[in-house]
């Protein structure tokens, strides 16, 4: 039997946790119709990503394949979502990025259309910002990217290392298509996917009441 | 004891399927008040079908009747739904459909109020949109069907075969009414469904927020 | 000990089924800072009552009472709700009433603002107007009657009477308040609950979306 | 070992009451992003409190710390939230008062935002009025305090002074920010809690329905 690559262990343990969150945001509707992936860091080259096409309601370890940085399929016959590159540029990037959560919610998905014309959404004056690691006050700003959606998955990867070169970030929008946030851990990384989702929300209220 | 004209066992693998679905899809609010009925093909000539007028949130395996293609009850006492032709239509035309999912949700209840006068729901430029079987990109447009809504089904009947005859179709809306899905197996036609179901949601929150 | 003028094995029944019915409506957020009440027929002159200010997510069979159709107490200190009347009277009117749902949704608090000044909220156009007992088709409206609120429960009980002397019905709004509905046992009362909440919130969906 | 200045049974007895209400917030929703907190008193000079930055919806006894009524930490090394003050301030000022829950809710966060110019939030025409302690009839109106955000809690403590200063009162809004609300205990605490939510998430809804 080959050695594997990456130690086994470390995967059961990623997978475990991949698996619990993915079926609490399931739960929430965040991940309609088998969309959505979700992803942790095993080592310095190889990451733990959600097999595509699967009920994210309904997975289990055995859903949960590695991939390299490149997003090739590491010894395993699964087929990586079409999005895997876009996880693994922020590992390959960012040593300390541990945790890469894209989810399909409505808030997120409405918002994405709503703003893809201005490009970003702004969002300000909410104490959750506080969510965000590293700030420590309500009186900032945080402007969300929104990237057109394309299915040319290094064009688009290639447009977020722009985003990522111009500083701190924490997480952006494609349009008519979801969220991608990330963090140092997966607590870090729910933290900030559920501060985005949240005040997405509150945007398109505030929109909605004030005409 | 007769010979029943189907196989028991796949007949208790079916609802057992049946039964775990509708109660998901009834904790989500989208059976409101005993309506909203659920099948799958059974085998060339039969499907197994919810009772009519169950409370779909405590559905046992006791609840799922077999009919033949022509929607009458076999080897049951039964009275089956009134929509059972606008399932058996489906297996009938179509070798390849083994579920029909119909559910009454807000979404898509306010959704065909609101689209009845224009007849359809054009779904575009969402992510989602290759959910449905076929689809490999978001570039492209999926019209919703709205039927007006009737009590005379062989005539909604006849009116889905002439929307099915103009080319690839997963699911149509009736007029204040619901949703009609389907799909290969149970996976497929939820998938279907809760594509709809969002895009549906997304659709209306646009109209909402943009004047 | 005295005999209790009702049959204590009846009111064990009918408090599980309530207590059942009324965790799962709090589930749903129907019954806010301990409001709403639920009851049951015991017999021809008593019914069992949930009691006045209890938390409805934790309600146990504890927290039911039996009331005669007067609405006082029956072998118990237990406070009977302010409401208890509006029960109880369509008990004593309709010998084929077996339940009475009185929930506090946000659609139908609202609602009952939103139309108060009307009098009324017309449902129409629904496949679900064939949740209300005695409809075969959804070809027909439903005026929700929406009363003032008061805390004189007898003057509201006398309007109650007049509303329930002009036809037949299966429930009602108060202003600011929430909705009645009841049913022949719990399934039908708890369907025709369902539906009128359904229906609500699509009226207040369709306000929004067509100015 | 030395001799805790707080009774620790009580402490125990209190955290299992804050961990299973929290939980409870946390699946509505109101607790998004690690935000919120929850407290109890345990006697004249003592309260427990949530730790800061824990995941409201996974929260266990060893995340409840015990503080001083200036807010300080007590016989511990864990950090309590920056907002300890705006618990303690409530617990030193009325004996009656034992629970004080601060929540994060959307309905609460866009009500504060739509109504920080105002300054308040006037609650009027409801029956659930009558699930605040004290109030005996719907005919009456409530104001809800919306104060100006800051990171500078004694200022925003003294504000709440003035405000207490007023009038009977059970709960306030901070703009951008959430909800504060209170009892005599956790039950009574919550109910007002609930009472707030809902009357705020109605307000929005009529706001959203008569332009």
């Amino acid at each position: 039997m080959d050695t594997l690559p990456y130690d086994p262990s470390r995967l059961a343990a990623r997978a475990a946790e991949i698996v619990a969150t993915t079926r609490e945001l399931s739960a929430l509707g965040w991940t309609p119709a088998t969309s959505s992936n979700f992803s942790m860091r095993l080592d310095d080259t190889h990451a733990a990503i959600t097999v595509s096409g699967r009920d994210k309601g309904r997975l289990t370890e055995a859903d949960i394949m590695v991939v390299d940085f490149a997003g090739k399929p590491v010894a395993t016959s699964h087929r990586p979502s079409a999005e895997t590159l876009l996880h693994t540029q922020l590992y390959a990037r960012y040593p300390q990025v541990g945790c890469v959560l894209h989810t399909h919610s409505r808030n997120q998905t409405v918002a994405s259309r709503l703003f893809a014309r201005q490009g970003h959404v702004r969002l300000e004056g909410y104490e959750l910002l506080k969510a965000f690691a590293g700030n420590q006050t309500h009186e900032t700003a945080v402007d969300v990217k929104v990237f057109p959606n394309t299915q040319d998955m290094p064009s688009l990867a290639a447009d977020v290392e722009k985003l990522l070169d111009a500083g701190p970030c924490w997480g952006y929008l494609i349009d008519g298509h979801g969220l991608y946030a990330w963090g140092k851990d997966m607590a870090e990384a729910r933290r900030h996917l559920e501060a985005f989702d949240f005040l997405l929300a509150c945007e398109l209220d505030l929109r909605r009441l004030t005409p």
